[in-house]
């Protein structure tokens, strides 16, 4: 199906250094064994357990306590660690950094790593954000899978100035894992990510905090029972529509934390755009506007629609007939 | 597996109507068949194409055009349209309904409801309000399944002078369609209920219509691309979190705008919770507190465990392994 699933004859790369060995870093590296993708691949983690489980999981050649150890002669260095690890990786990696390897990263923010590469990375090396859009809400060197790539966008964004042949070079690795690549302008990627991630997980972050406080107030006040949700009750009935913000919600809180943290210009401003059609909706409710609300609620299964066409919610369509919808 | 996969020898209820035959009113229908739960089965839909329909997919005894023809001599009425339909409904049925037979209902918002049973119904007549915790993003005759609700939860609203055979009756009947029988307060439900269910579409809604607005500035401000989300690419990046959104905005909007104008309370009382809480966290972007965000974080993992753990998310997250978590 996907190319990743033919075995190359030479590798793209003679050796590949992952910085981090999470759920990406991990399904890369399962990904790129299984398409006989690289000479070798050799691994950085700061834990010693992840660098053991690694090692005996099978898809690392070699595993260094020192990223200056993995990196040195890589030709490809991809680093997988949470956003807010990378300047301080970047300071050790690059005066190691082989002149004429390619630098990338799988981070879900990407101006503020083309700033990062710009300012950390040595002249001759070239360094080009990524962003697979692609991810489950486990994480750990064992969670991840050679398939988590497959019919997933993969987001470069090259400058002007960028390399052609290492970006071509970079491309066809995605591609080879059974990616979809877009090249992108990295502030139009943060924007768009802004509004189609970003905002959608801070939302989800909210609501199931603001749930979860329902439900402790409870143990606080158990005189009132009948104005408070109780304890499970929120878990209980979850079908409703939460439980679909739960699972976003139990995503990494480091990863999201940096995420927000490097975001911010985008996320705030889509935010504000997000809390004023709130607010309308709000008052509609509130003095009963029927017909805005029914509008309003019309609309919105145009886009619901074009997600559908697209295929884009293949599997999930299939398989999730439990509810949300009504209810 | 579930009592619905058994026959019965006598049915529960002689004749039973239904009132609205769309996803739930026919999902009913074919598991009472299925299960031989009812004598016959009469519906009543305004228009002659699902009342035809109805009949050509075989869950029917009797189609009629009048509300009260369904009704009359009926042991057991399901009302099963929009909330915003039940006034006018018990109004014209309430005379026709039989002495010592139970009305119920499958709709969202239950205050409202014991409110209007009590008003419209004659005495005699058992009004139990209920509400099945099901659903698909489907509408219609044809989109209905007899499996729909099992394993779901259905809440049913007694009150403490109801009639304590008629409620094990349609206890029963839930049970052996499949469902998990609950009791409970009616304004109780109303509020679990805002923060599982309505809050959670009143969000998905929400942020589905502000990024469509996105979408279609792009058409308005060609000029200047580099600073909006273009068309598509909102649908096309969905995987990373916004997909889940649109299929909750995706639901039926006759039934949403019935909820949140019956529910009106206590989706406002939630909807002001959830916005003390978004706007603590916009806050704490803004000023890079990313300890706070992280905390924050940390703890909605909690509530996320108790639905994995409660076995709410089966089949959920066993097929959905897709993003959202990671982008």
């Amino acid at each position: 199906m996907s190319d990743g699933q033919e075995t190359r004859k030479t590798p793209l790369y003679d050796k590949v250094a992952l910085i981090g060995l999470g759920l990406i870093g991990s399904s890369l590296a399962r990904a790129m064994k299984r398409g006989a993708l690289a000479g070798r691949i050799d691994g950085h983690a700061r834990s010693e357990r992840t660098r053991d489980l690694s090692m005996k999981l099978g898809f690392l050649d070699g595993a260094h306590a020192r990223a200056e150890d993995a990196v040195a002669d890589a030709d490809l260095v991809v680093i997988c660690t949470p956003l807010g690890a990378y300047e301080a990786v970047l300071e050790r990696i690059g005066p190691h950094v082989k002149p004429g390897a390619t630098v990338t990263d799988v981070g879900s923010c990407k101006g503020s790593v083309a700033e990062a590469f710009a300012r950390f990375l040595p002249d001759g090396a070239h360094g080009i954000p990524g962003h697979p859009v692609a991810g489950t809400e486990n994480s750990g060197p064992d969670a991840g899978f050679a398939e988590l790539f497959e019919n997933r966008y993969c987001i470069l964004t090259p400058s002007p100035e960028t390399d052609r042949d290492a970006l071509e070079r970079l491309t066809t690795l995605w591609r080879s894992v059974g990616s979809i690549v877009e090249l992108m302008d990295a502030r139009h990627h943060d924007r768009v990510l802004a509004i189609t991630s970003h905002l959608p997980h801070l939302i989800a972050y909210t609501i199931v905090g603001t749930a979860s406080d329902l439900e402790s107030q409870l143990k606080r006040e158990k005189a009132d029972q009948a104005s408070i949700v109780e304890t499970q009750e929120v878990i209980k009935y979850s079908a409703g529509g939460f439980r679909d913000f739960t699972r976003i919600a139990g995503s990494d809180p480091v990863m999201w934390r940096d995420v927000f943290t490097q975001n911010r210009e985008a996320v705030l401003e889509m935010l504000g755009r997000f809390q004023e059609d709130l607010v309308a909706l709000q008052r509609a409710i509130r003095w009963g506007e029927a017909d805005k609300l029914e509008d309003w609620f019309t609309r919105t299964r145009e886009i619901r629609r074009g997600v559908v066409e697209l295929r884009q919610a293949g599997r999930f369509i299939v398989t999730e007939d439990d509810g949300g919808a009504k209810e």
